[in-house]
């Protein structure tokens, strides 16, 4: 222990941050649906401190408390994903593991059926649970879409591959490369008929699209409040059927109000107040997913217009989050002296951050949120960095 | 996905926080050492979007960003906890988890060893890892002291039980029933001798007291951002040697850059921008540790002036969480209308808030942080409230 550099501390204790500046648009997919509105700003201050949720827990249980009304508004948002069951944990990706743990141990089996676009969390997940990983291919360059039939023949493969059918089947709901949007219903479906547990992962669609579980005919929902529920989380939301939720909330042996598979409470001060805080909000957002699908329509356009860019995924985009090729920057960065970071720091001119600093080959961003003018910012500038290097803009 | 109810979404939207208020006084031992300093307040509004943290990350991993300066905050706290290597966690339990998961597997084994006042999470975790508790007893009411020569015999035990040695052995530093503080390089000695690696469960001593973990011999030392950092977390400290590092950061094999038992990078905006601009905060007040221990001894003077009032656990205390046996306010509890919650409503019109709301016939509290006058306020109010229910007051 022994004594640290003055400055040093004094850093530490004085950051800021450039994206958190006015005017400053941030692009990043995994941020733009966890910006915070007035509201629940308001409350994090309210709630920062970090057990700032349990000054009135009678239970030991999070999910019990009533003041403030912890268990309703679980009530509610269980009703709002069409689900029966809500508990929060601190990821989206532990609300996965609980999941998968508490299936294995209820239903048997060694593998777990993925869509090959599935986040790399959900592989940690599988490998954490001791479960083999069958993956449902998608077609590759440029579309990259998951062949849904293909959950058939999976499942099949991993019951053959194991000898017992899997534990569960999970699909990506939008993914997080392309951000191309699956049919949960078909997937569904197939899985039902092979009574193997449906688990969707709607960590880029729940919050800012309409998602109803029930009618997607969904077992288990996972998704996260940093990411597209406007919290500041770290927060995960595991939605649960009845049938599934008595496996998956499975109680201790030696410590019977707390459920084993979350390690009992989630800390959430700031995490769930801000949660709640923008529920009203993320309420009525979703309701206008059609007009953010437009927006990013119209962005992939005018990006296409620059020699080279191509949109990746399904055409036309059905979701905010979008991957271009950019050869033509892949380009110019070969020959810049600053390299791939070249395009980050000349947006940064511009004023728009969120596109990851060194990738020029690919990149991703997403519109979600973004006023028309801004994103007339964000086209222009593209425009104008590639017109100062020389790249055509059509 | 229906309708909600307008107006409890707006009570979603605008939660206030009773224990906030200016001037209200908060004895909730897990709570006294994780309360915001003035720098933390303004490091949550900055950071308060949930990957704020990441806005310039280059390599997928947390602790490996440079700006802001995570890595280099993560050597320093290290540093001061005299450990290795520190990676984040969402809570000191996952940190915990994640040790044994890893431990398991490096070294085979299925059991573990802990003193009898650990913590539940400790045991939760122990079963999630497949691991048979083995416990150290305690000596009973009214010490409830852990008896730490019995470590070698519980590490005998579980091998005689187990056939193979146990996976590690853990100490709760201070544990949250009675606040005893224990000598945690007495368990330490035996561990080594016996080859068993030696866990702290530090939640409610490092970052309110000084900890050398070199100085201990601890090969992990987990600990609680929320619960004793200042930081509005969640999150969890898990600090290692470079030997135990190994096995508890083994890679995933897919994705060799994540590290399997943390499940890839915890998300942290507000909880480590809050955490890191606390740290000098925190290096300066360990050093006050000496006072903060008179301070609590002063409040179990004041009372145990209250007829039937009696501290339990070690005296005279060398932590700053206090157990009371209050037998004489539980008696009044029995006759009052509001039963057990009496106590808790009489408080809060001193507003004092923190102790567990039902609960008379024990009662627990930290003084942690309080300055000398809000003490005298603490006792002056119990002293009243005693004399107002017709107990003595010597």
């Amino acid at each position: 222990m022994g004594e640290f550099d003055a400055g040093r501390l004094r850093r530490y204790a004085s950051l800021s941050r450039e994206a958190a500046r006015e005017g400053i648009i941030n692009l990043n997919p995994i941020q733009r649906g966890g910006i915070l509105p007035e509201e629940a700003r308001r409350a994090l201050v309210e709630f920062g401190d970090g057990y700032s949720m349990c000054d009135f827990c009678l239970k030991g249980r999070i999910d019990m408390i009533d003041r403030p009304p912890v268990r309703r508004f679980l009530e509610d948002l269980a009703a709002f994903l069409g689900m029966d069951v809500v508990r929060l944990t601190n990821r989206c990706r532990d609300a996965l593991l609980a999941t998968l743990m508490g299936l294995k141990r209820a239903r048997g089996g060694s593998a777990l059926v993925v869509d090959a676009n599935a986040h790399y969390s959900t592989y940690l997940a599988a490998e954490l649970a001791g479960l083999e990983v069958v993956e449902v291919p998608h077609t590759g360059h440029p579309e990259f879409r998951v062949l849904l039939e293909a959950y058939r023949e999976a499942i099949e493969a991993a019951e053959e591959r194991t000898g017992q059918p899997p534990v569960a089947a999970l699909l990506t709901h939008a993914d997080p490369y392309y951000g191309n949007l699956n049919d949960a219903r078909r997937v569904a479906e197939i899985c039902h008929e092979a009574s193997v547990p449906f688990v969707l992962n709607a960590a880029y669609t729940a919050g800012v699209m309409p998602v109803d579980g029930r009618e997607l005919g969904v077992d288990v929902l996972v998704s996260s409040g940093h990411k597209s529920w406007a919290s500041s989380g770290p927060v995960g939301i595991l939605a649960l059927t009845d049938e599934v939720a008595e496996h998956v909330l499975a109680r201790s042996e030696r410590f019977p109000n707390k459920e084993l598979y979350l390690l009992g409470c989630p800390v959430l001060g700031a995490a769930l107040a801000t949660l709640m805080a923008s529920f009203s909000h993320v309420v009525e957002r979703v309701k206008r997913w059609p007009e953010e699908v437009e927006k990013a329509r119209w962005l992939v356009e005018q990006l296409e217009r620059i020699e080279g860019v191509r949109q990746l995924g399904v055409r036309p985009k059905d979701h905010t989050l979008i991957c271009f090729e950019t050869p033509g920057f892949h380009e110019v960065a070969r020959r810049h002296k600053r390299r791939g970071f070249f395009l980050y720091e000349e947006l940064k001119k511009h004023s728009i951050v969120g596109i990851q600093p060194g990738l020029t080959k690919r990149i991703k961003l997403s519109t979600y949120g973004l006023t028309r003018e801004e994103l007339e910012r964000v086209a222009r500038a593209f425009h104008e960095i590639a017109a100062k290097y020389g790249l055509e803009v059509r």
